[in-house]
C-alpha cells in the first residue's frame, strides 16, 4: 500500500535525520506518541480508562517524549506554578534524557488557551455568525500569545468540520454550513494563533461532521465528490493560504475507510497533492480505535503499522499503540522501520522548526501570568456582540426605556451557559465545583440589570435545561405577567459524553428544545406578556413555532465571557445586532441531514410532500436599521480561469448606525454534475451610518464555482452563473447573470481561492 | 465519454439491424419511446403535465410506437374490453404503419397486476416479512399469467431498492433493508413473472431509496463501497441469476452524478460487467429531469443525448426528450446518430424476443378474463399470513373464544388500508370514487366477525388516518371498556404524492403513527382493557411506547386482499403467525438513517449519549409456539474461495404447529474496510409440528461475506468469522466461529451468490 521507495531518509542531512541516525528504536517511538499527565505524576487515559494501563510520567519519559498534552487544561490549577512545573519537566528532559530533546506541548484553545482563569471567547459557531475573519484573526493572536508565555507550542484548533447535520453534538466546534466561511474564518484563526509561534493543529481531517444521523463517531455516508468538493476546502484553504503546521487525523470512517488509516486522504491529499511536511497527530485514541472500533486491524500493533502507513505521524494522548505493540510489530517484521523513521522526522523536524531542538529552558517560567487582559477582553466583547443574530422583530426590541421585566429561564442567570463544550469551564471546571470560574462572566441577568439601570428586573428560573421538572412554571408566568416585557433564555448546557445537552457525544435524535423549556416558554406566551427569546446554544434548533410567536428571538451560540453583556446590550439598544446565520435553523430532526447547498432536489418540489426549506435560512439576521442592496454590476463575459468583478451598493436605510454583512451567491445554471441552488461567492462586514451608502466591489476568482467533475478533476465549467445579493441565501435583492468563456479550467493547488472586497463610499 | 466505436451495429445480421437499416430518424425514434394512452385517445403526462403537450395517439404513433404503457392501469375499465382496444390498436401499427412494428406493452405490476378487478397480492415488504422466496415466485408467475392472457408484454416490477431509510414514502414497495432478501425474493419475483413470458423491470437502478433525509428524489449520500456492496446487490443477483430482461434506470442522483446521465452505471456495470442485453427503461419523466430537475443538461436535446450515452435506451412515457429535441440534436451534430441506433437495436431485439416482430394481431382477444381466480387468492392468502408479523404478546393473543370485542381505528374497516400505493386500487381506483372495487377484500372487522362467530363484536372508528380530530375518542373508548379486549387497527392510507402517508412523494420527517392514532391508542389503553394493536402501514413505524404498554402488537405490511383475513387468522388463531421482520422498527425519524448492516461504530457506544438499536431488530417476530436453535455446527476451516458449512437444529418446544424462519448471520471480525456486526448470510423457512425438530444444513458461498476493498475490487478475504443463529439479528442463541483460509479471493460475475439450504428431519 505504501511505496516504500518513497520512505527513505532524504540525503540532504538536517539536524533532526542526524538525530533520528543515533536514535534506538525506543527513543524513536518516544518521539511520537504523547502524553495526558493528570497533575500527580501520573499519566492517564480519561476517556476510555479501559484501553490504558496507568503509568507514572517518570517510567513514559525514560526513553524521551514526544507531545506533552493538558499541562494547563486538566485541573484548576494557577498557571505560573503549573509552568515551574513544566520548565522543570523540560529540564529532565533535556538534561536526564540520552538525547535531551524536550517534549513539544499541545494543548486546547479552540474558545481560548484551555486553562483556568484564561479568557474564554466565543466559541467557533459565533465566530461564523460574525462573519468577520479579521477579527478572528485577532482572537487567534491573543491566545497564542498567552500560550507561548506558558510554554505551549501547538494548540489543538481550529475545527474545520463543515456542519452537515445540526443532531451532531459538536456542532458549537464548527464555524458555518458553509465551507467558503469556514476555510477563511478557520485561516484567519491560524494566522492569528501562528503569528505567535504557536503550531496550530486543523481537525478533524476529515469528515467528521457528516456522520451518520448525527451520532458521534458514525459512519460517513458520502462520496469522494463531496468529500472533495465540500468537506476537504477548509483544510486546502487553511493549509494552503494559511500554512498551518499540523494537522489532526479524524474518528470516523467514510464509505468503510477508517481516515486514521487512508493513506489516499492523509498522504494523497494532505502530502502529495497540496505538499504539507507537518506532523499529522492522531485524534486521542484514535491509532488504538482502528482495532478496538473501526476493527480493520486484528491488534494494536497492526492498528500502529495501519496509522503510520497511511500517514499519522503522532500517537496521542497515549503510547497504547506506537509504544510496546509497534515496538514488537517493528522487532518482527510486521512494519518496516523506515514508517516508524518517517514520522519521527517529521516530529523532529516540527520541534526544530519551533527551536525546541535547541531550547535548554534554562530561563526561567514566567512568574505572573494575566491570561484575560485587558485586550482578552474587548476581543471577546467585540467578537460578541458581533455574532449576536436577531432572528425576529416586531419591534419590542430594543427594550430602550423599560419599566418592569422579568428575566426568566434556565440560561438566563447561569455563566456556564455563556460557554462552549471545549470551554475550559465546561470541559474541565465542570469536574472541579470546589474551583471558582477564575475571571468574570456577567450573566444575561447581571448584564441586563446593568444595561437597564432604571429598570425593575423580576427573575425566575421556570426549569432547568434538561429535566422534566415543570414546578416552577407557576413562579415564572407569575414574573411575566407583573412585567411588561419577559426576557426567556433558554438553550443548552455544553458537556461531554452524556453530560449536555451539546458538545462531544451530545447528539440529538430530535431538535425541539431540550427539556421542557419549550413548554416554558409557551406557558409564559400565554401570560399575554410580550416574550422576548433568547436563546444561547451550541446548535441551531428547531423553532420556527417561537418565530411565529415570540415578539422576538435573538440567537447567541455560546457567547464566551462577554456573551452576557452583548446579549443585554442587543436588547437594550446599546449594541445593533449584526450576526448572521451560519447555519440553517432547522424544521426538525426528522428533515436531517440538510443543507442550503443542496441541488435542486434537495429542495422543495412537487416531488415530495415535505418541505425542506429550513425555518430560517443561511445569512439570515436582523438589524436595528435596515439595510438595501441594490445595483449589482458584473462582468458579463469572464473567462473560466478568470476573476469575476461585482459592485454593489448598500445602504442603511434606517435611522441608526449599524453593520450589514453583505453576501454574494451564485448559482452555476447547468453542470456536468449536478450544482447547489446557492452557494456563497464571497461576504464582506460593512459598517454604515444611519442614511450612509457604500459600493463593494468583489473580485471573485472563478475557482469558487470549481467542482470535481466526472473524472473528479476539479474544474471550472464554461456557461451562465447567477450572480445575487441579498439578506440571506433564499432571497435575491439585486441580481444580475454572467457567461463564463473559454474551456474548461483545471483547478490545481496554485489557483487562487480568495474573493477580495473593497469598499468605497 | 461514450466510445463510439462500441457502438457500430454488430456485422452478425439479425432482424433488429435489417429493420434499423431501413429505418428514417423518426422511425427509430418512436421506437425508443412510450406514450401513456389516458383511455380517449390522447396520450398525457400526468405527473408533470407542465412538461408535456397533449397530443392525440394517433399523432404519437404515425412513425410507429416504441412501448405503450397504463393501457389496463389509468382507469377502472373492463379488462376484456380494453383487450379489445389494444389488439386493434396492435393492427393498426402492424397493418397501418410502414413497418408493421407492434408496440410493446407494459404495466405496472408490483402487486398484482394494475387493472380493475385483479388480484392485489401483499404489498413488498409484506413478502420480506414473509421470507418466502418459493412462494413470490408462486405469486409471479400468476400475476405474469394475467399480464400475458391481456396482451401485455413487460412488468415494471419488482422494485429491488434497498431500504435505506423509513421516512421514505416508497418504502411499501421495497423488500427489505438486507440485500440478500431484496437479492433472493426479488430474483423469485422474477423468476415467476418471466416463467410466463413476460419480462420483469429491475427498478430503480440504483440508489433510489438512499436520498437524503427520506426525501422523495433527493441526492444520495453514498460513496462507491456502499453502491457496490449494498445497492447493486440485488440488482446483480436478479440479471445475472433471475436473468431478468430489463432495467428502469433511477431518479436519483449518486454524488452529484444522476445515475441516468451516468454511464458508469448503466454502460460500465450493468452491461460491461453484468453482460446485461436488454433495454433499459427510463423511470417517468426522468430523461426530461436530467434538465428540468438535476440541471445537469441545458435543454431537452442535452437531456437526451447524455441519457443515451449513458444507456437508458428507452424514454417513458412520453417523448418529450428523444422526439422532436433529439431529432434535432441529431441532425445538428450535438448527438452521434450511432447512440439511437445503440437504442434502437436493444429496443428492436427485445420486441424480436417477445415474438412481436412477427406478430400479426390476427388472433381475437381474450373476451373474459378471470384476474383474481381462486388460484390468485389462494396464493394473496397464503402470502398475507406468512406475512404477519406478530412483535410482542402476553398471552392475550390469540383471541380464541372471546366474548365481547372492540375493533377500533380508522385501518380496522377500511379496504384501502390492506393495499399499497401501486395497488390498482390506491393507485387508480382512489380517483374514481364512482367505480366499485371489483374483488373481495375483506376488512379486519369483517374478517374477525367471521373468524369468532361466538364473539360480540363492537365498533368505532376513533380518528381517520390523519387529521387532528379527536372527536370519535370518546365513543372509542366506550366501545374499549365495554368488551374484554380491544382491537385497534391503525396505521397507513397509501396513495400518491402528498394524497397518503406513505407511498410515492408521501415521505415523512417523523415516525409516529400519522395523525392523532397515538393519541387515540393511548386513550383506548387508558380505559383499562387489554390493547392488541394492529398496525396496517408500508413502513415501520416508531412504536416502542406501544410495545411497552399493549397487550400484543400485531404489524402487517399491506397484506392484500386476502389481508384482512390473515390478520383476523392471526388475531383468532387459525393462523400461527411467522411472519419476521425484514425491516429495523425504528425509535425516530431523528434517529434515521439507520440499518443493521452497520459497523460497530454505527451502533451503541461509549462516544454517543444516544441508543441507536432500534426498538426491535431486523428479524424479529414472534409465534403462538416457541423455537429453540441449538447446535451450530460449522467447517472450522473453510478456503476463501469455497463454501462454508453450517448446520443448525431447530425444535418447535412449544405446543402447537408453527413456522419458523431460521435465521443464520456472520461477522467478518476484522477486514480492511469496516464490516457490519452482523450480516444475514442465509435464512430458511421451516413448518414445524409441536415438539418436531429439523436439522438445516446451509452451504453458503464465501462470496456472502465478499466486500469491495480499498481499490473497490470485490474479495474475500482470509481470516475470523463469527457465526450464529438466533431469532433476530440482535440476539446470538448458538453459535461458532471460522476461519477463512488461503489467499485473497477475487470475486467474479461468475462466483455463487446463493446461499442453499437443506432440511432433514
Amino acid at each position: 500500500m505504501t511505496d516504500l521507495q518513497t520512505l527513505a531518509v532524504p540525503a540532504a542531512v538536517d539536524r533532526a535525520s542526524e538525530l533520528l541516525a543515533r536514535m534506538t528504536l525506543e527513543e524513536k517511538l518516544a518521539q511520537i506518541v504523547g502524553f495526558w499527565e493528570k497533575g500527580d505524576g501520573e499519566v492517564v487515559a480519561p476517556l476510555q480508562g479501559e484501553f490504558t494501563r496507568e503509568q507514572t510520567l517518570d517510567e513514559a519519559m525514560q526513553h524521551g517524549l514526544g507531545h506533552l498534552t493538558r499541562v494547563y487544561g486538566t485541573r484548576p490549577v494557577d498557571a505560573a506554578e503549573r509552568a515551574t512545573w513544566l520548565w522543570n519537566l523540560q529540564r529532565r528532559l533535556v538534561r536526564g534524557t540520552r538525547l535531551g530533546i524536550p517534549a513539544l506541548v499541545h494543548e486546547e484553545c479552540l474558545t481560548g488557551l484551555s486553562a483556568w482563569r484564561a479568557a474564554t471567547f466565543p466559541t467557533p459557531l459565533a465566530w461564523g455568525a460574525s462573519f468577520d475573519p479579521d477579527l478572528v484573526e485577532q482572537m487567534g493572536e491573543a491566545i497564542g500569545g498567552s500560550m507561548r508565555t506558558l510554554g505551549i507550542h501547538q494548540g489543538l484548533a481550529p475545527v474545520l468540520d463543515v456542519i452537515r447535520d445540526p443532531r451532531w453534538g459538536r456542532v458549537d466546534e464548527c464555524i458555518a454550513e458553509d465551507p467558503y466561511v469556514v476555510g477563511t474564518i478557520g485561516t484567519s484563526y491560524v494566522r492569528g494563533l501562528q503569528s505567535t509561534g504557536v503550531h496550530a493543529t486543523l481537525k478533524h481531517f476529515v469528515g467528521y461532521s457528516g456522520s451518520q444521523s448525527g451520532r458521534n463517531f458514525a459512519p460517513v455516508h458520502a462520496g469522494p465528490r463531496e468529500v472533495e468538493d465540500v468537506l476537504l476546502v477548509p483544510f486546502e484553504m487553511a493549509l494552503l493560504d494559511g500554512g498551518a503546521r499540523s494537522v489532526m487525523s479524524s474518528y470516523n470512517e467514510i464509505d468503510g475507510v477508517p481516515v486514521a488509516a487512508d493513506p489516499r486522504l492523509l498522504t494523497g491529499v494532505l502530502r502529495d497533492r497540496w505538499g504539507f511536511d507537518g506532523p499529522v497527530v492522531a485524534d486521542y485514541f484514535g491509532v488504538a480505535f482502528l482495532h478496538l472500533l473501526h476493527e480493520v486491524a486484528g491488534d494494536l500493533g497492526e492498528a500502529a503499522g495501519l496509522a503510520l502507513a497511511a500517514g499519522v505521524d503522532i500517537e496521542l494522548p497515549t503510547g497504547d499503540a506506537y509504544l510496546a505493540p509497534l515496538a514488537e510489530a517493528v522487532r518482527t517484521g510486521r512494519v518496516d522501520e523506515a514508517l516508524v523513521d518517517r514520522a519521527v522526522l517529521r516530529a523532529l523536524r516540527q520541534k526544530d522548526e519551533l527551536g525546541l531542538l535547541d531550547a535548554t529552558f534554562d530561563d526561567e517560567p514566567p512568574t505572573t501570568v494575566d491570561l484575560d487582559s485587558p485586550v482578552h477582553r474587548g476581543l471577546a466583547a467585540q467578537l460578541a456582540e458581533e455574532s449576536v443574530v436577531l432572528l425576529s422583530n416586531d419591534g419590542t426590541l430594543p427594550l430602550g426605556h423599560a419599566g418592569r421585566v422579568a428575566v426568566i429561564g434556565p440560561n438566563a442567570d447561569r455563566a456556564e451557559a455563556l460557554f462552549g463544550c471545549y470551554s475550559f469551564l465546561n470541559h474541565v471546571l465542570a469536574h472541579h465545583p470546589e474551583a471558582e470560574v477564575g475571571f468574570e462572566s456577567p450573566t444575561v441577568r447581571q448584564a441586563l440589570a446593568a444595561e437597564l439601570p432604571t429598570a425593575e428586573i423580576v427573575t425566575a428560573v421556570g426549569c432547568a435545561v434538561d429535566d422534566d421538572d415543570r414546578s416552577g412554571f407557576g413562579e415564572a408566568v407569575r414574573a411575566a405577567a407583573s412585567a411588561e416585557v419577559a426576557v426567556l433564555v433558554v438553550g443548552d448546557h455544553a458537556g461531554l459524553f452524556g453530560r449536555g445537552t451539546v458538545g462531544e457525544g451530545c447528539d440529538r435524535d430530535d431538535l425541539e428544545l431540550p427539556g421542557v423549556q419549550r413548554e416554558l416558554v409557551e406557558a409564559v406566551l400565554d401570560s399575554g406578556t410580550p416574550v422576548v427569546l433568547v436563546l444561547l446554544t451550541g446548535r441551531p434548533y428547531a423553532i420556527d413555532w417561537a418565530l411565529d410567536r415570540c415578539a422576538a428571538v435573538v440567537q447567541a451560540f455560546f457567547p464566551g465571557e462577554e456573551g452576557g453583556t452583548a446579549v443585554a446590550g442587543v436588547l437594550s439598544g446599546r449594541v445593533n445586532p449584526s450576526g448572521h446565520l451560519p447555519v440553517s435553523m432547522p424544521r426538525s430532526a426528522g428533515a436531517q441531514p440538510f443543507t442550503y447547498l443542496h441541488p435542486q432536489l434537495g429542495g422543495n418540489g412537487d416531488v415530495t410532500n415535505l418541505r425542506s426549506t429550513p425555518a430560517l435560512p443561511f445569512g439570515h439576521g436582523l438589524s436595528y436599521t435596515t439595510f438595501a442592496h441594490t445595483d449589482l454590476e458584473v462582468d458579463a463575459q469572464v473567462p473560466t480561469d478568470g476573476h469575476i468583478g461585482a459592485s454593489v451598493r448598500v445602504t442603511n436605510t434606517g435611522d441608526r448606525p449599524g453593520a450589514d454583512v453583505v453576501q454574494l451567491y451564485a448559482h452555476d445554471v447547468v453542470g456536468s454534475v449536478t450544482r447547489p441552488v446557492a452557494q456563497l461567492v464571497g461576504y464582506r462586514r460593512v459598517h454604515l451610518e444611519a442614511g450612509e451608502s457604500a459600493v463593494l466591489t468583489f473580485s471573485v476568482p472563478t475557482t469558487r464555482l470549481a467542482f470535481s467533475d466526472r473524472d473528479l478533476v476539479r474544474v471550472v465549467e464554461p456557461g451562465a452563473v447567477e450572480l445575487w445579493v441579498g439578506p440571506s441565501c433564499a432571497e435575491r435583492e439585486t441580481e444580475a447573470r454572467i457567461t463564463l468563456t473559454g474551456p474548461v479550467h483545471q483547478v490545481g493547488v496554485d489557483s487562487p481561492r480568495w474573493t477580495t472586497v473593497s469598499v468605497t463610499g
